[in-house]
């Protein structure tokens, strides 16, 4: 039998063998990092270290990054009310794009009431003329758009947008789960005053992420009250392994990433063009920069969920979108909020890469689709 | 050299060899358990084992086990106002007793107004009759107390609390993560409505923890939203090797626990024995049930912050109470609410025992104190 091949590292990715070792090791230490003694002080030289390492590669000050277990609690923590600079006024409402992961369309700790919608293109990109429509005149805004869209890959103009934002008094928040690691991600070149991220989506263990606050910001409201952990923004005994296996793949992801990104493109150019070329299919959000390792398509009466069934069957692991939604597969608000009708929302496959993809992992993929694409297709 | 003694099994516990193995299998699989191909399915699977591993261990039903990231996390989701059961109306106040964890006591959801204390007696024990009068008359409260203090390791009545707040129209939230592994813990026996855990306080990993809430009862706000996982009641990627670790934990710890709690005892008595007749030290809760396997005291001008240094030089980890302050040495809060002033407050140390603690470790343990109680308090 063929080994499996797996095209869904958006979901989530293998373990990279740096984070696997350094977990191994932090599962040496016994300590509490919040305990005086050697033990103690030791595990707390991990978490130092890692929080240093992730510093470091997204340009932001040690102390400015809090730990959490996910990015789904790294975004919720983002997302508070009364945030601001030592200069500005406090956030009073949000605006979020209307293609962010649920969690963030989920509004933090902001009343429903108090949260807005910023509408995206046909090709998945924040509309900046919305933004500046919804920023115009209203209270002041925290902004939250993300780096790169997770089902579709579509970049995201965030630096403009920042811009837009900081001008009209706003703050902005950057969910970059889904780009760390794949495209260079630097806070400042973002113009972020809040990034999120998440170990797990980097090859690094589930259960991590991580919020980075800008220097000055004050007002973040703790989720998690009690300990003094994360300098009393996130209370908690801290994952310390997790941890540390999420600073050591952020290294090791920082090595590799330009020669990554290189080959993940031409392996996903090659999977996009085989793609097209069968059964009608079309690339969602083909006409606009996308990242590296993802491929959104569908094709005239497809059904996802069939499809990702088909996939699996013939050993190849794909997604219908986000697999946020336990399973079920739903209509993509994403599809949606690009403007297509929910038969299209619903018949969407994304197949994405990682470093480990080989090319024929992509050889399998195009003959799976090919043979899909005839027998589903024709049903 | 001689080996380090680990006296500080309180704070958190070595990870046990069942964890490890659990752990690293879980690493082999690649899936998020929210994908619908065969690697999500595996992950799901681990996942809803561990699930049913935890519920079995403490007499719940499986649905109603929601995998948090700490103690801490499923305490502040626990703290919901509005819970109700099916017939009762929903909790508009709540109750803590004085010597709860930090993060029981700094409210969870509730606002800071609709939170009172539950005095403890100086043995550090919950008061009933004080419990009775906060209770009477006034609006449905939810009511938490602790299984087992993490200080003194003195048990509380829950039992009997359970009875005083059912008959009141209250409910029960009970924090058994110090307990756990150590005590046999059985939700039903305690009357509890809602009940908190933590892996690493068991020997599984830090960055996991349980909320398990009783069958029937509603109105539970989520902390984190956006994704399905855990049937709404926390959104988020699981973490997915950890909790296949608290699962693989909980079997172990279950198998062994009268004859490490019977080991344990005598080692504790041995130890607390030892520790009174130098330096005429006296044991904080000596008078009452306490966890097999925690002695806290001290001595008459003890400064808890140099004794903690000096057992650490001596080659042993023992804490000055609670580890949950970012090593900061404050005066206990559990001895205050029992009524010591802060100068005894400040001058407690707790050691606690584990599974692999040997009586060599109790020797030295108390040739470190026979030392440390001449030079210290001499000076």
């Amino acid at each position: 039998m063929p080994s499996r091949v797996y095209l869904d590292w958006n979901a989530t990715t293998p373990l990279r063998p740096e984070a696997r070792a350094a977990m191994l090791a932090a599962w040496e230490l016994i300590g509490n990092p919040s305990s005086v003694h050697a033990e103690g002080r030791e595990a707390r030289r991990l978490v130092e270290d890692a929080r240093a390492v992730l510093a470091a590669a997204v340009g932001a000050l040690p102390r400015n990054v809090v730990f959490t277990s996910s990015g789904t609690e790294a975004n919720t923590l983002a997302l508070s009310p009364g945030l601001r600079r030592p200069s500005g006024e406090p956030a009073r409402r949000l605006l979020v794009s209307a293609v962010e992961h649920p969690s963030v369309l989920a509004g933090g700790r902001f009343p429903p009431d108090d949260v807005g919608q910023i509408r995206v293109t046909r090709s998945g990109v924040v509309d900046l003329d919305h933004l500046r429509d919804l920023l115009a005149g209203g209270r002041p805004a925290l902004v939250s758009i993300m780096a790169a869209n997770n089902e579709t890959g579509a970049l995201q103009p965030v630096a403009e947008a920042a811009r837009i934002v900081h001008e009209a008094g706003g703050l902005l928040h950057v969910d970059a789960i889904q780009a760390l690691g794949k495209i260079p991600i630097e806070i400042n070149a973002m113009g972020a005053d809040l990034a999120t991220f998440s170990a797990h989506k980097v090859g690094g263990p589930k259960g991590v992420g991580a919020l980075i606050v800008a220097e000055g910001l004050t007002g973040l409201e703790p989720l998690l009250r009690g300990g003094g952990q994360e300098l009393n923004r996130r209370a908690g005994t801290e994952n310390v392994a997790g941890i540390a296996g999420f600073g050591a793949v952020m290294k090791a992801a920082l090595q590799t990433l330009s020669e990554d990104a290189e080959r993940m493109t031409s392996l996903r150019d090659r999977l996009a063009n085989g793609i097209r070329a069968i059964a009608g299919a079309t690339i969602f959000s083909d006409e606009v920069e996308r990242l590296p390792n993802t491929v959104l398509f569908t094709a005239r009466g497809l059904k996802a969920e069939t499809a990702v069934i088909g996939f699996d069957l013939e050993g190849i692991a794909v997604s219908s979108g986000s697999a946020c939604s336990s399973g079920k597969v739903q209509p993509s608000h994403v599809l949606s909020a690009m403007g297509y009708d929910p038969v299209v929302a619903q018949g969407a496959v994304r197949l994405s890469l990682g470093w480990s993809t080989e090319p024929d992992d992509i050889n399998r993929a195009l003959e799976a689709w090919r043979k899909l694409g005839n027998t589903l297709l024709r049903a």
